[in-house]
C-alpha cells in the first residue's frame, strides 16, 4: 500500500458525501469521541446533537478535531482529520446562522433529526443543541494498493 | 429509535468482532484523532502503529479515549466508548507484553502489519510502536428501531 496526502478539493470531495464522523473533544487533557452527522460548507461543519457530556465539554474547551474517513479495506481508505473550534448556535445573535445550519443539515442528511426522536432509557429529558464547527485547518490520507505489489 | 445502554459482554462482543477504532488523545486540551486497528482482550487493548503525531502526544499524555462503532443505518447503530490510558510496549521490560501484543494482533486482524509496509511519500523512515491501551472504563449503547414507529 501506498498512502499520499490528498488536495483539499478531495477533501471536500469527501466530506460532501460522507455525512458521518468522528468527533474528539478534551477536557482537562482527557479526551472524548463520539460519533455524528454533519453537514460541511467552506470553512464550517453543522451539527446537531442532543445536550450531553460533549457539549458540556466543548463549551468549556472549544478546541475540537473531527475525523471523517471511508474504508474500503486495509489498502484502501481515505481519511480526513479536520482542526477547529466549537461554536453554539444557540444564542439570540445566531438566530439566522441556526436557521441556515438546519437548512443544510436537512439538505445533506437524514440524520440531523436523529436526536430529537429518540429517546434514552431512564433519561427525562433531551435538549436539542445546533453547533458549528470552524474550521482552523484539514489535511487528508489516502491509502492506495501499490502497483508494485503482487 | 430506542437508545439502550448495552451490557458489557455486549461491549466485548463488539470488540472482538470489529478490528477498526478511532482513537483520540489530546495535548494542551487540543484533541487528535486517527483510525486504528486493534486486538481486545479484557482490561487491554493492543495497537500497532507508526511514530507519528499521535505517539508523540500520547507519551507526554497518557489519557486516551476509543470509539468502537458499527452503523448500519440511522436507526440501527451500536458504539463502545472506551476511556484508558497509554502504555508503550518498546520498553525492554515489556519484551514479553511486547510479543503477546504482536500475537493477538496477528490473531485478530491482518490490519496490524499495514503500518510496516505503508510509505507516506515524502517521509524518509518509518518508525513501528506496539502499544497497549488500559481500559479505565468502558460502556456502550444501541439504537434499535422502534417498534411503535410506522
Amino acid at each position: 500500500m501506498r498512502i499520499i496526502k490528498i488536495s483539499h478539493d478531495e477533501c471536500r470531495e469527501l466530506l460532501n458525501r460522507v455525512p458521518v464522523g468522528r468527533l474528539a473533544c478534551s477536557l482537562e487533557n482527557q479526551p472524548y469521541v463520539i460519533p455524528i452527522c454533519f453537514a460541511y460548507e467552506p470553512g464550517y461543519l453543522y451539527v446537531f446533537s442532543t445536550l450531553g457530556q460533549k457539549i458540556k465539554w466543548m463549551r468549556q474547551n472549544p478546541k475540537v478535531c473531527l475525523l471523517v474517513d471511508e474504508i474500503a479495506n486495509r489498502c484502501n481508505w481515505t481519511s480526513v482529520i479536520i482542526i477547529g473550534r466549537y461554536c453554539e448556535l444557540d444564542e439570540p445573535q445566531y438566530t439566522a446562522e441556526k436557521k441556515h445550519a438546519r437548512d443544510r443539515l436537512e439538505q445533506y442528511s437524514d440524520w440531523w433529526y436523529t436526536p430529537v426522536t429518540e429517546r434514552l432509557e431512564h433519561t427525562l429529558s433531551i435538549e436539542p443543541v445546533f453547533f458549528r464547527i470552524d474550521i482552523t485547518s484539514m489535511s487528508g490520507l489516502r491509502g492506495i494498493p501499490d502497483p508494485e505489489a503482487g
